[in-house]
This record gives C-alpha cells, structure tokens and sequence, in this order.
C-alpha cells in the first residue's frame, strides 16, 4: 500500500499537506484537498477511517474487459468511480466476473452476501445470466454500456454513441468516401446494437443507401479485422468505422498486409479513445469518449439509486478526435 | 429574508445548531448540516459567505411556466437546482424569460453582461430566438426538457417520458380499454413530440392501431380540454391520457358538464403528479416526475459542463401513480 509519504511526493507537497487533504482539515483548499484524494485513490492508499467502515461498501463487476493498466479500457472507469466513491467513504472492491461465478450464485444474494450496498458493472453482455437478474433486482446497480427497462434500481451510463459516430460519417462523406464500412463490436450487447442503429442512421443522414456487405459484427478485439476487411475491401469500402480501437489496430494489421496506406488507400475510425489511438503510424482518428468521467458518472448514477433518486440514464457526449487515419477518398 | 431563528423553529432544533450547520462546524451530523442548508435554501435565507460571494453566480431561466408557489411545476425544480448550487457556495438568481428579453439581448450578451457561470433554462419552446442561440452557445447551459445535439456545452435533463406513457397505456389496457386518446400539451415543444411519441409507440405495443382521432396537441392548460375532448369522446374514447395534470383537470370539468362520472364512465391519467393531482375528486392517477430530484439533476448536470465534463443527457425514471380516476372499461 502507497504511504502519506508517496503522495507527497508525487504531487510534490509536504506530507503535513498530504495529512491534512486526508483527514478533511481546513486550511487546505477544496481543490487541493480533492487532488490528495483523488491521487491516494489512485496510488490505493487508504485512510484509516475507510479502513474502518468496511460495512460501508461498493462492488465494481468487470465481466469481458481488461481493466488492470492504464492502457486498458476499463482502467480509467474504475478510477473515476473509486475517486468520486472515496470522497463519500465508501470501500469499493473490484471483481472479476466470469460465466461460472453467474451460474453458481445468484445477484442479489451475492450482493447481500458481501454486504455491498450497490454495484456499478461493466462488460455485461445481453445473455450473461445476470443481466437477466439484474433487470429485476431490488438492489441500486448501475450498468455501463447497458439498459434495463422499468427497474426503479437500476440506471445506465454511457457514452452517445449516435452522435459519435453521426460526427464521424459526415466527416468521412466530407472527404468524399461514398462507401463507408462498419465493423462493429461483439453482436449480443447492448450497445453494439445501439452503434449498429446509430450507423445506419447516420449513412441515412448524408443520402447514401445501406449495403449490407460493407457491415459485420465481429468481437472487440484486433484480430477480428482480419475475418471481415477483405470483403469490405472487395465491396468498396473506402473508409471503415471500427466498434472500438482495437478492432481498428487489426485493420491497421490487415491494410500493412495487403500493402494498403492509410489513410491514402483507405481511412480508418476507432471508437474510444484508449492510448494505442495515438501510438498507432499514423495516429488513429477516433471517437473518444471520457472513461474517467464515465466512472464519475457511474458514481453519480448509484449514489443517487442508493438514495431512492431513480435516475435513468447518464450520457457523456463523445468526442472526434481527428488523428492522421483519415482522409481525402482516393480518385480512381 | 428569513433569519437563523426561523430556521431553527421550522426544524425543531436550537439556535446554535442552526448556527453550526450554516458555518460548517464538525460537531453536527453531515444529515443535519444539509437539513440545515437546505431548509435556509427553501425559507430564503442567506449566509454571510453567500452575500460576499455575489461574483460566483447562476441564473435559472424561467419561461412559460408556474414557479413561485408549492403547488407551481417549477417551485420545486428551482428548489432543488439551488439546494445542490447552495452546497457549492453559488449564488442563484432567477429570471422570467419572456419573448422581448429574447429580442432584445442575445443569449451570450445577456450571461456575461451579468456575470453568470452558467444556466438552467426551464419551459423554453423550440421556437424561442434564445433557443437557437443556445444550440450554439459557449457558455454551460443545462435545458429541461429540451435536447441540442453536437453542442459540448449543453446538457438535457428530463424524465424519461417513454418509460411512463408504456406503464399507463399498459395500466389501461388491462382494464380492457381498447380507444385509449391522447391530449397533448403544446405543439412546438420538444418534450411535447417526445410524449407524441412515446404515446404512438406504447399503442402499437399493446397491438391497437393508432387513430388521428384520439389525438391532439393542445395547450399545457386546464382549458385546453374543452376544445378537444368532445370530439375525442365522439370518436369513442374511454380513456384520456393528459400532457400534464393541468390538462387532466380540465377534462374533469368537461366530463363533469356532460355528467360523466371518472371512471366509472371515462378513465383519465394526468402526468408530472402537482399537488392538484391528489386533490381532484376522484384523485387522478398520474405520471409522476419528481420535480425536486430533477432540478438536482439539472445542477449536477451544469456543474459538470462548468468543469468541462460534457454530459450529453441526465433523465430520471417517472413513476405511475395510481389514484382513482382509473378503471376497468365500461361494458356497453
């Protein structure tokens, strides 16, 4: 566990300074004070009172996503909530949750069980056995990514996928492409669905018609690319719009292959944002959206279920990041 | 202006503990502090800290709508918008917008001029010159019932108006209603097309075929159900659902004048839940929005754009109140 001591040092104050952040004493500014927080929720120190409370708890469920470093999508996520979770003195556990934890025990008696007073859960897709579960527990739980009709307990937080990618095709029929491919994400989620609609709502919008072999569900991951790039190559595809940033560093692989440029051959769009967007030669346009503020307003989100405040939805607005993956179509 | 000892009474507790909740002290419970703070919010009363502070200052934009008493749709909003602004030490001000000021100052000129942070605009209708001016604003807008796409500085916050429209055509399809009419509130807004919707769509989820006849936009006033009711009832509806509940009273009075009895004769929903809803004989089943929790969603909502976090959207689950100006069909 980190030390007052490496606090201090890394925001470079004195360890009285640090002290003080953490115990709430009043000659230290608001702002500061929220720095020293925040940054010992990151370093995972914690203080004794937390230590102490650890009937006050929260859970976060991490079911098919990495979250361990930074690079990860669910890093970040995770960081924001424990940021905003520790400045009400809440505990938060993070749990990794495969199919066999949600066959053999149920959700709600798993929640009680531990004694966590809600949940904020991550990566669930459509089928999982608690999602199923969750559409009706009693139990505040806020879904990333995903939502459940008519349930008092239970609140969604996402990112606008729509008008994410409606900023992305207008961009791309801006440069010309008049054949824009989607490879999307995982079929079975929920919000892949959401981004297939908001796709086809888009090439709506700028009066192009829909072809259904310039789309493909895949899985949010790299090595999806290769099974679909050549057939939308094959149909045309100009530009192809990816469900995530992985599934766009795959397409990065597919195009060095087969000895196309980007963006002079083709152009590329990623959706999210994560650190490999602009490591990747040449650096990955996308659509990003704010994963530390989307932990943030997951907090937001439970904290309000837990107090009978029944919130809906929480959506952040993406960004378009332009990056050198996109350009002018090719003339033929 | 309300004084401390005010508060004090109101409260039930002693003078210095009203005192120790105003400064902060640390020997009174958080629960008790933010009674405090938000009791001296309600009775008008201000800190010492709150009147030097006057440069940190909102403004809640009020057109087209009640608010200066309890039983006002936005009494309760602007209560909790300044309960949650007040925790923050902001200054709130409140301006009734109407079409000259819209005139005669653009939107911009008008924050800055008087030295706002930002805005929380209530009952503005899509045609109001401020309104699209707001879709391009610079400066943290949050808009009730009112949604501006691609702009990073605005936010939405409403109820999910969908979630309650399925809930009580569902409610009244069940007692066998099979002409379910629907009176709107005012064309031109876009919460109002929302409803329009959302109505359309709980229909033909139920498998009723949609009839022009039971429809209509009105006004958001009681008067407004003279107008249209009759030729609703004419097309042979046994069920009104009402834009709000100030339309469901108006059409208590028509049916009182036709001497049809609620609901023996014809069910009525309203929706928002006003105090008038539980003091209509019978008591009128109704969509409730809780107006309170919604203005704090309208501050948490701003206070994010302020500091840069673009929520795109914050909406709350309605609930359906059940009273008695709902029943099973009259069997002819």
């Amino acid at each position: 566990m980190a030390t007052i001591k490496d606090i201090a040092e890394r925001l470079g104050v004195a360890v009285s300074t640090v002290s003080k952040g953490l115990n709430g004493a009043p000659d230290i500014s608001e702002e500061l004070r929220r720095q020293v927080l925040d940054t010992a929720v990151e370093m995972g120190y914690r203080t004794k009172k937390m230590r102490k409370e650890e009937h006050k708890k929260l859970v976060v469920f991490v079911e098919n996503m990495d979250y361990e470093r930074p690079e990860d999508f669910g890093y970040d996520l995770i960081l924001g909530f424990r940021q905003m979770a520790y400045r009400d003195n809440w505990a938060v556990n993070v749990v990794s949750v495969g199919p066999k934890l949600q066959t053999h025990e149920k959700y709600d008696t798993y929640m009680l069980m531990h004694g966590y007073s809600g949940a904020f859960a991550m990566g669930f897709a459509l089928k999982d056995n608690w999602m199923s579960q969750i559409a009706k527990t009693d139990i505040p739980t806020a879904l990333l990514d995903n939502y459940v009709p008519l349930n008092q307990n239970v609140g969604y937080v996402g990112t606008d996928s729509d008008e994410g990618i409606e900023r992305a095709i207008k961009k791309l029929y801006d440069l010309g492409h008049r054949r824009i491919a989607f490879l999307n994400g995982s079929p079975n989620s929920w919000v892949s669905d959401q981004r297939q609609a908001a796709y086809e709502a888009g090439i709506r919008n700028v009066g192009l018609k829909l072809d259904h072999d310039l789309t493909a569900y895949g899985y949010y991951v790299a090595d999806s690319a290769r099974f679909h790039v050549p057939a939308m190559l094959e149909a045309g595809a100009t530009a192809i719009l990816c469900g995530n940033d992985l599934i766009a560093s795959g397409v990065y692989d597919v195009c060095s292959h087969l000895k196309l440029k980007i963006p002079r051959d083709i152009s590329v769009v990623g959706f999210d944002d994560l650190p490999i967007a602009s490591e990747l030669k040449p650096g990955l346009s996308t659509i990003r959206q704010d994963r530390l503020e989307l932990g943030k307003c997951a907090y937001f989100t439970l904290n309000s279920l837990i107090n009978n405040v029944s919130i809906s939805k929480t959506m952040l607005r993406p960004q378009f990041i332009e990056r050198g993956s996109v350009g002018e179509v090719k003339t033929k």
